[in-house]
């Protein structure tokens, strides 16, 4: 079924305008589209050979949380699609468009290794089968892509759940998602599309989304990964550098104290918000103690424990239905770097912004 | 194919709450679905036994402008779904949504006429295969459809299409109209699907929602169907009763003056608008001239002289682009009516608004 193909073969339009790093012309064990009818071709034989198709849409810098939604979709469809596209219209005017990481050839590497991964899994497992990386142009064929929340275009605006949480900071963030992921689902017309578990807001609209406009694509999710000591993995920590991906840690280990709260039987809101909140105000206080070349600052953005499918706040936790706890800290740029300090991606003058959840299950 | 099946022979918990005026019970040559998940299975085997789908989007009360529709669509499709369903997003608060024509016995009955038609036309033609007739709460799962325009619920805007012409009088229109029409494409899937030139400005919202979205449905449109004297059919016309139906006759003969200056060579706006201001202008005043039991007045809203991609309105027209001549007017209710007077449905106190339009045609 599988046939190497040259990436570029034939010379497409598009290609003169990439704006990828660096498209690269070697040989692929997965075929790579810059644009939709080839890939709709593609997806019609599949359907017509009863193969099923697992989508896995990113805005590439491929980390291990990626790649867990990709195996898990190869055991779970015959073909995969991953989509690498940095979406303008989900980063506002003044938010990280420019810096977000844009790292095609080893994101393609990565994939790579996943096939051959697949190949010795032999018939067990699916495989990537195609990469989709428009161009903006293909993504908005017709008007510019605007951040605006006024601006004009074609948009899926799903409400009230946009504006909450990540949406009150981002408030043209989950539109822009909304509004991707619909031309994505579309295009790629899967029988299951991955998602993870630590953009759990985009988790509950894109399910929303689903639902709500029938869309006939399965939504699935994929536990968050982390690293060894707890910090979800994110494209966004290569800004972070030594010193603040320690210190970033304070929000995962305020949920775990909130999560030690809820499975001790606290269900109010303050015993449950307390306990996250103790943590972050006492790591920040220790920071602020330390000398400007020594710390890490970080501004709580929001901690909240919110109803896991309307993602509105809750007073006390329902043990039936079980809650989300989430939160957004903002690391802000390294005030002074050490001489040979590993201060990550832009010097430590890139604020990151991180976030994390866990779900409190229910507990009857 | 065909099998001769029994409606709503299984109970539907959608039935009990069913709001048509009266769901027949007989048996048809087409299915009738009140919910997705049966679709569904009928569009996948459609898809495995490789016919084409053609669909037809309606909100009922089906007069011959549907049925031109339907019969292009059985001209190029194996299979025909027809969707039937009042669609509440798209009627403003105060719109005629509970006063919209609701005629689901008759419906029947057309289409029922157009099966005949198409199996005495034998294998030259494909046939009706199932009406959707979807309930409020099967459309909007979710949250109750919002007609106000900050309303919450998941939509799809398309601007600034959308906020012209019928958009500027009627806000919230074309959001309804997408967000319902994306709703139903998903659901049906199917390979073509048809509007009428009538509603000139849907015909280009929808165009540009299935290129921005790549939707994978391809949008044919079918040409106005007109009475014999040339208004054009609408499902608000049983509201106009004989006088309001002869007067409101205007909007054609308007649009009529505006084409003959076209065609005689005229390319300025003010040259062909005047031409069709001058018939409004003209019929209004003989009407003002007789006494309240014998005229019907009316309101222009608008007549507009627009590119035709955009709707942006031109200074003159390109004539290798042409342009789109279109209007609306509010035939406001009778004032007195006289005795034995056909006055249409709602005696002549409903206001109707009528809009036309006609396309002009590059002339290089």
């Amino acid at each position: 079924m599988f046939r190497w193909v040259r990436t570029f073969s034939t010379a497409s339009p598009f290609l003169k305008n990439a704006s990828m790093a660096s498209p690269s012309l070697h040989q692929h064990s997965f075929q790579v589209f810059r644009d939709v009818p080839p890939l709709r071709k593609m997806r019609r034989r599949l359907l017509l050979d009863k193969k099923t198709l697992g989508f896995v849409p990113t805005m590439g810098a491929l980390h291990e949380g990626h790649l867990s939604l990709i195996r898990q979709a190869a055991t779970e469809n015959t073909d995969v699609v991953v989509s690498i596209f940095v979406n303008p219209t989900q980063f506002g005017v003044n938010e990280d468009l420019s810096s977000y990481p844009r790292t095609w050839d080893s994101d393609v590497a990565k994939l790579e290794q996943l096939n051959d991964e697949f190949a010795r899994l032999g018939s067990n497992t699916g495989r990537i089968t195609a990469i989709l990386a428009p161009t903006a142009k293909v993504m908005y064929p017709t008007l510019p892509p605007s951040s605006e929340i006024d601006g004009d275009g074609s948009f899926v605006t799903i409400t009230p759940i946009s504006r909450k949480l990540e949406g009150a900071s981002r408030p043209v963030f989950f539109r822009g998602v909304a509004t991707v992921c619909m031309k994505l689902f579309n295009i790629v017309q899967a029988d299951r599309a991955y998602f993870g578990q630590k953009d759990v807001q985009q988790t509950v609209v894109i399910r929303r989304m689903v639902q709500d406009f029938y869309v006939d694509t399965e939504i699935k999710i994929g536990e968050t990964v982390r690293e060894h000591d707890g910090l979800a993995m994110s494209s966004r920590n290569v800004y972070l550098g030594a010193r603040r991906r320690s210190v970033g840690l304070v929000l995962y280990k305020a949920l775990k104290a909130a999560e030690n709260a809820y499975n001790s039987g606290k269900i109010s809101r303050s015993d449950i918000l307390n306990a996250a909140n103790t943590v972050t105000s006492q790591i920040l206080s220790e920071q602020q103690a330390l000398s400007p070349s020594e710390r890490a600052l970080y501004e709580v953005d929001y901690i909240s424990l919110a109803d896991p499918d309307t993602l509105d706040e809750v007073e006390s936790i329902d043990p039936a239905k079980g809650a989300i706890i989430s939160g957004a800290i903002k690391m802000v740029p390294l005030e002074e770097s050490k001489p040979g300090e590993d201060c990550g991606l832009g010097d430590g003058q890139v604020a990151v912004r991180l976030i994390d959840n866990l779900i409190f299950k229910p507990q009857v």
